[in-house]
């Protein structure tokens, strides 16, 4: 595997993936997005990893997209002209935004410094978010004559944190600080930095003891029903679910643990 | 009437409704949820009815659905297997969301205690929430080897508080206390538990204070446009309800007694 | 052109539009109306307008739809029923929410004093809000025997709030004032009622040196993908916009200063 990503399982349950372009400020590159990727299409078939930490190496959390160093995305075309070749950059990018959302285990951004274009869009892109007290989120096309609506920001943002907030963000193109984040409730919370991997190992433990089924069926009927405009619709999809994790395993060991007054032992899925 | 669901009219144009399993901390059966229909489907032919205040009796505003003791559901078919048993159970506790915004008269979740799983389904689809400081919320299927995407929750909580921290919250399976509910916005205000009642039925008076057809359509519309994608679609629905409203009664008395500088009599609808 | 609306230049690329009819706590009628399209339908050909501000003369920001003198919208047809002419009317206001998402530049609201009923529907269509300490937002019409949800305000309402948040405060009619809006996230921030045209302006000249097409397309995006259900769907969009912004010569010019460590000069579009 690639240098450019590094991964360690410091508590059982918990794969701790590290972006490592520390000189670079963790910027993407084609080659770290694959790397990435190929983390992530190992951690799909690996049902020991029930929760997943992503954080920066060195200063910054991620700089965003290398647009010297960024290299040819895979499948380009001879002479391909340049809307195509564009495309598939964006394209590139922005399927790390399905790839997260297909692992079953959460993915807990530790936001440990500078979150900037691209790199505020990773960090939006995870489940949750814990920051540094010392990190920032910078919106910062619009100041490099590009859109502030890339890689899924101009959707998440509103999302997370109301329309009215995210358009004088995305606007303007001013830093977000660790304070304001937490307040305005883009990040769960804010730990001093030499804190913050340990919190969001603590917080990836404490999604690892739950059940993996219903960890799994959260995270993903959450992001279904984020998409879905009809209440109904969503309980329907809702209701199923729920039967299915009612058949499993997970809730006859979760019903059993709780009248022996015990905690669960969950095996993988 | 069940004495599983007490009622009263403390105040003009306001029915109380009260959860009345103390003991089994308001969990829901079958026969409590049937209790709670037959409440809702008089309301909806009760035009004095202009608010309703929701509260459970005891401890607890309602620890969720009664795994054991829940009875059989309306309708249910000889021999029918566990998917479609499973299917009746989960639809019968989601048709109270439909009930809830069946109803003209909003409905003010009193929430006097614990609102967990279901309980907590239950305070979120009301159309307004009071907690007693003592109170909390607890998504705690995922503790119990379940989904935490139950009875509306993961459609609903996004939209009141943001993806990211619903995200948070239904993941790690944490209980939410009175005052951050308060502040991350799932409920409009926290009271001293012996104050909960009194305000919630001050709430419910201002609100039966307001004219009847304008706070029916406000409630109404409100829900149908937050499951309209379009915004002009949602203008749409606004202009011809606006132009109902404005060939009422309600508004003429309004506009009669603004103008002659006394309270509005607004008779039922 | 009407001096229901006056427009001055105060800095350079940011339009200030003040609505002129203190005496009627500048309350919209027909030619109001009429006056603010003309002036957005110049500014729609005018690239180097990059920012607006909005204002109120006098003590109210806007007062709402003025009942008794509205006048007759365009197009009125002769001896149209009441549902027409109501429809009319309706639509006459609600088209502001068009052309001010249809104008490249950003719109500010200031919001100086009272913003009551439509007053409050200016504000909320406005891409950003600025708002006096001794300002507040009335959300009335339910007190005058009509429904709350108007001009937009039920569906923009809640996806800047949260629907909690919002539900509570259009169905009782209750005020909000200029320190709760921040709060919740109605507006960006609070200012003294004398300093407020100044940070308005502030907010619009950083808006106004940001470079024209990237803000243009940020705007569009980001009111487009409000609308979008699918984050999928909303990343398409997003991707093509950054290719064409990343043609521009705004994009270049951005590079360029960038590397030889000066301010961008971006030429208007």
């Amino acid at each position: 595997m690639s240098d450019l990503i590094q991964t360690e399982r410091p508590r059982p349950g918990v794969l701790l993936v590290r972006l490592n372009r520390p000189d670079a400020l963790n910027a993407m590159n084609t080659d770290l997005i694959e790397a990435l990727h190929a983390v992530l299409a190992e951690v799909r078939h690996d049902s020991e990893v029930r929760a997943l930490v992503l954080t920066g190496n060195g200063k910054a959390f991620c700089a965003g997209l290398d647009l010297r160093g960024y290299g040819t995305p895979p499948g380009a075309a001879e002479g391909e002209g340049r809307p195509q070749a564009g495309l598939r950059v964006q394209q590139h990018i922005a399927s790390l935004v399905e790839a997260f959302r297909g692992v079953r285990a959460p993915v807990i951004a530790a936001v440990n410094g500078a979150a900037a274009g691209g790199g505020m869009a990773l960090a939006l892109m995870a489940d949750i978010r814990i920051m540094a007290d010392t990190a920032a989120l910078h919106a910062s096309f619009i100041k490099r004559g590009l859109s502030n609506c890339d890689i899924g920001v101009s959707w998440l943002l509103p999302r997370m944190i109301g329309f009215s907030r995210a358009a004088q963000i995305l606007l303007t193109g001013r830093s977000v600080d660790a304070a304001e984040a937490e307040r305005i409730g883009i990040v769960s919370s804010v730990e001093p930095a030499d804190r913050l991997l340990d919190a969001a190992l603590e917080t990836a433990e404490v999604i690892a003891a739950n059940s993996p089924f219903g960890v799994w069926m959260t995270k993903e009927v959450m992001w279904s029903n984020l998409e879905v405009p009809s209440l109904r619709a969503a309980i329907d999809l809702e209701n199923r679910t729920q039967i299915l994790s009612a058949m499993t395993k997970d809730h006859r060991e979760a019903v059993h643990s709780f009248l022996e007054k015990r905690p669960p032992v969950h095996r993988n899925h």
